[in-house]
């Protein structure tokens, strides 16, 4: 199956000495994008959610390696150092997403078997790109084969193209599911307060002229009721040992809404997503952003001043609510290969 | 108990000839005001949510008819024809709350008694909104009679004096449960496409100092998986006659999460919202509205454009979710006075 014309956005590029990132914070009206460096420019990036996505940012953290082993100057022990240094600095930027631990260890690792060679690392970095974007063509074919044709899907966050090397977990199963002519009806939850559904997903689906549909995030369980979809289809930042999965805030309200409405539950996500050092979802660390992010809409205030606001941005579906996870090594009910 | 200390807020008053609203679509940032001089005016304003909430709009609707009778000319008999017309138009403005039929229905029963006497049909109105305000006050002390001591709710929309004609359903309830010391922590969610949880709630409580804090809709189930609610506390626009429960879209969701997670559902509404011609929620109308509401927000394009959107604004909770209903009678179980 080739799926190249469901795949023609770049989130992330790295030529000669820059990492450029498509700047997610302006889309859909704005496309611009923002260079990086040094590694506290790819911390700033990754932390304000220039890049995002749990795949994404874990490939601009291995090219923030790469950044690092080029600005690092002294001896090979004082490079090691600093390379050592920066992976710390770029692990901290966000906390939920286990990808970004996954390719800076992997990224260490390098240094371990190359050096502070910036050349090698750089064909790490982009072994580690290429095997994101094979690994969601992968998952995108086999999640796909497990939907009935005349399906509806609904989907939540942005998974595609912006939020992984290319093609996405989630929005690839979609795009591949609508080449397959599986899907019949899309849609996407606006996903607040960042709105990645509304602002980025709605507009990969444009791109690629998959028809969708933008809801609000409460219009989940409603939307399950009237049996216009089959499945619901999350990407994750973290997959326990347990299976237990950690996204995008939201995914646990439809998660319940679906099991209650026999709507289906498929994550996807690729091998770098499960993290076997955390035996359940209660050892994730969920990442609370700036109040501002709910009392404002792009600086504008929406609520009151003095209003509060709890704005917790990923939370925890348990195992029991997920019906399929897909990566690129096969599909697994959680019980099936984990504990 | 006094809870005049937790009732500053008018959203509907009339006096002379004119029908003042608080308007709504302003709030928080300004407060202005609408005046309605013709049923024309009141229609739109309904239309365009100057005024909203299902109480709100029944009371603004009764003053519509009397409006309706000051402006009417010619003989008894063709201004009773015009205000039947007008009660009709009135009728039509929004299709899913049933006070405003209740409303409507009782000013006819008035122009019926009185004939179309304006200052007989102003009583009649003034009685509707005195009404609805003790109806909120007996259900604010029915229902925190249920909550325990040292609990934490989450309500959905607005629901408050802005919704009513002063202190509230399932705010009213929220304000009684603060005054007599039951309830510690309130969480208010924001109530996407038309932010009335963001922009009138977290106002209205803060208004009363009451502490709470807001939350995205997609972080209800996640805020219920962490202990921190023990009640889900929300008004309706329509309650059928088996307690399948019209409201807010985004309170299904919640109203699923809530038997998930163990935390009860209460329902609370004043009678006029109960609506025993309708068997289920199967056959009430849910209005959609404009796709623009999801695509933008304040004049602010946050889609790409050629985004479509389904904006269904209300959903049913089956009985089933509800634990609950607390109406000016009384507090039921949905299956113990319907059917």
């Amino acid at each position: 199956m080739d799926f190249a014309a469901y795949d023609r956005v770049r989130a992330v590029r790295f030529n000669e000495s820059t990492l450029t990132l498509l700047d997610q914070r302006a889309l859909p009206l704005q496309t611009r994008f923002v260079e990086c460096q040094s590694v506290a420019d790819v911390v700033e990036s990754i932390f304000n959610l220039t890049v995002r996505g749990a795949p994404a940012i874990g490939i601009a953290a291995a090219y923030g390696v790469v950044l690092s082993a080029l600005n690092a100057r002294g001896d090979d022990a004082q490079r090691r150092l600093q390379i050592e240094q920066d992976c710390a600095t770029l692990n901290a930027a966000r906390p939920t997403a286990v990808n970004l631990a996954w390719a800076l260890a992997r990224m260490r690792d390098g240094v371990q078997l190359y050096g502070p060679d910036p050349v090698q690392l750089l064909m790490l970095a982009r072994q580690i790109e290429a095997d994101d974007l094979a690994a969601n063509h992968r998952m995108g074919k086999i999640g796909a084969d497990l939907i009935a044709p005349g399906s509806g899907v609904l989907t939540h966050c942005n998974t595609g193209s912006l939020a992984t090397a290319g093609f996405g977990t989630a929005l690839g199963v979609i795009r591949a599911g609508v080449a397959m002519q599986k899907i019949e009806r899309v849609y996407a939850s606006e996903t607040r307060p960042w709105l990645q559904g509304a602002r980025l997903t709605a507009w990969e689906l444009l791109q690629d002229g998959i028809p969708a549909k933008l809801i609000a995030d409460g219009a989940g369980a409603y939307l399950m009721a009237t049996g216009a979809v089959q499945w619901l289809i999350v990407g994750a930042d973290r997959i326990c040992a347990n299976g237990d999965t950690a996204n995008k805030i939201g995914t646990l309200s439809h998660a319940v809404a679906a099991k209650y409405f026999g709507v289906k539950v498929m994550v996807v996500a690729p091998s770098s997503t499960f993290d076997m050092q955390t035996a359940s979802g209660a050892g994730v660390h969920i990442e609370e952003r700036n109040a501002a992010e709910l009392l404002e809409y792009s600086g504008t205030r929406v609520a009151a001043p003095g209003v509060d606001a709890w704005n917790p941005v990923f939370d925890i579906t348990p195992a029991a609510l997920i019906d399929v996870i897909v990566s690129e090594l096969g599909a697994f009910a959680p019980g099936a290969i984990f504990c």
